[in-house]
């Protein structure tokens, strides 16, 4: 079990992603590690070498990149060549904290879609509240456009992760949609439910209105790359926003508030904590030859080890093979 | 002025909405009001009869009737008998509890659409959060598919709001999108782009993310309805999650999460409220020829008052007849 790490992305990289990587190591210490990018830099954080090789390179792709153009030009950056390791079949995955366009294009041209798969989409396990479960959301946002073929894949994708990586029996699949009856939508979503019904892989419960997402009526929640994108970054919004107003409310309300404050700690943070969704990994560009993992940019070293330990369930149920064997089966 | 008022819709009716106009009343003295529905229960929560006409009818439409089969069969409902008085100037706004589909057939096969709006659009005023201020919206829904054009419809209509019911001299005008840069977004996003860009009537400040709604960067925000519905909603979904969620981490906290909350109630009451849309009035079913306005249907009084209140402006600054200026004149 190979994994590709792009050592320089993201806001505290390396160290963010080498101590990770280092937290990591001490629960699978079977994984072997190839860290791109500046080895002096690296090196710092380095506190157990076995299983690691670092291969060196000076070039690397910033967060402002132009994602097609940076992956083009900057041959010997960390992040094309871990793609290009994966690629060549020297690694099993690619993980990255850096430039998410970048990384979608370093993912569709470098390491190459699974044969069958038009389009594919970017895919978070988001929190279900007052649970310790999640649900998959796909597409949040590879895609500006879909057509419904593609939400009908998301809807098999999220299916075989749900089962190989959450371990749930027979994942429910919802179709985000603008109300629950079978007759709303627009041309797409319409167009899709009338194919996820028709499918007798999936286990489709049919429509899932936005505001019951948080509540886990489903386990896989598909829609367009557009609209998951509005609709994650809303919840995103919404649910720091609202932290914001709690810190306020507690600052205004003197020293009262702060003893209040004080006494609800527990949780306060356990709140934080719920609503932190990267405890369940980063975030999958799924229907790629191999697992290919953004986790977000301010990762610090508890998220960049969850995500590994996302990527070796990945690995060790050798999703993407099935989903390989799946596609390119039916063709 | 004058309002013709469904008082059998909602889930408090007629109880909410009488109780609602009572309230207004105070404020609003010159207001007359027009109250449709069976006039033994309404006249329970009447305790005052200046410049208030009931209007008996027996019928009425309920929340899980098909909404334009309601609206054609139910001729003498209490909706559509308050539809068809503005429609034939016994009326100056429509306001209603019930059913939302209904409401929108009701507004646009009965009080009609302004020559040149091809697809009115929903609107509200939404949060900006840790401020008293908001931001108009739209379509949250009233459309499943929505073209370019309409688009510019809602910034135009939208700025004529913020402008005369929130007065804001001149209101900055965001196109939600999956990006901020200028080349991002679907066809539809990119089309509206170009063609807000071009407009001069309006301030149009470029792309604003769903990240960022509540952040209040544009006091006037446009989508298409199917974008706008799954955005609203998972605010609401997100924001009520959260509530709950604090709830439970008060309650599970034993006596000391119960002290601490104690001493922050003031605090998480402010946090109710900053979330809480509807002291800016209720939704506008926006680019008929007279308001037509929904209010949520748990809406106690004074979330109908608030509304009444939002009517009110609307009809002493005419903002509908400046925007029939506008659009007819346009043609």
């Amino acid at each position: 079990m190979r994994i590709a790490v792009d050592a320089m992305g993201g806001d505290f990289a390396p160290q963010a992603m080498v101590e990770g990587v280092m937290l990591a190591k001490k629960e699978f210490p079977e994984i072997e590690f190839q860290l791109y990018g500046k080895e002096a830099e690296i090196r710092k954080y380095l506190t157990d070498e076995t299983n690691i090789t670092i291969i060196h390179t000076d070039e690397k792709i910033n967060s402002e990149d132009e994602p097609v153009k940076a992956i083009r030009r900057k041959k010997q950056a960390s992040m094309v060549l871990a793609a290009q390791a994966v690629k060549d079949g020297s690694a099993d995955a690619l993980f990255s904290a850096g430039n998410t366009g970048a990384l979608l294009a370093a993912g569709l041209f470098i390491v190459g879609r699974i044969k069958g798969i038009e389009r594919p989409g970017l895919m978070s396990t988001l929190p279900v509240i007052g649970t310790e479960k999640g649900f998959d959301m796909l597409d949040l946002g590879a895609n500006a456009e879909n057509k419904p073929e593609h939400l009908l894949q998301y809807a098999i994708l999220g299916s075989y992760y749900a089962k190989n990586v959450r371990k749930i029996a027979q994942p429910k699949v919802g179709l985000l949609n603008n109300g629950t009856e079978e007759s709303k939508g627009n041309e797409l979503s319409k167009k899709a439910f009338e194919l996820l019904q028709a499918n007798e892989e999936i286990h489709f419960i049919g429509n899932v209105e936005a505001r019951e997402l948080l509540e886990g009526r489903a386990d896989v929640v598909v829609t367009d790359g557009f609209t998951g994108n509005a609709v994650l970054k809303s919840i995103e919004g919404t649910a720091l926003g609202m932290m914001k107003l709690l810190k306020q409310a507690i600052l205004s309300s003197g020293i009262k508030g702060k003893v209040g404050a004080l006494l609800l700690k527990d949780g306060l943070s356990d709140l934080k904590e719920q609503m932190d969704y990267a405890k369940h990994g980063g975030a999958v560009l799924f229907g790629l030859k191999a697992p290919v993992i953004k986790t977000h940019g301010a990762a610090k070293a508890d998220a960049v080890a969850a995500t590994i330990r996302q990527i070796h369930t990945m690995l060790a149920s050798d999703v993407v093979n099935q989903l390989v064997a799946h596609f390119e089966g039916e063709r």
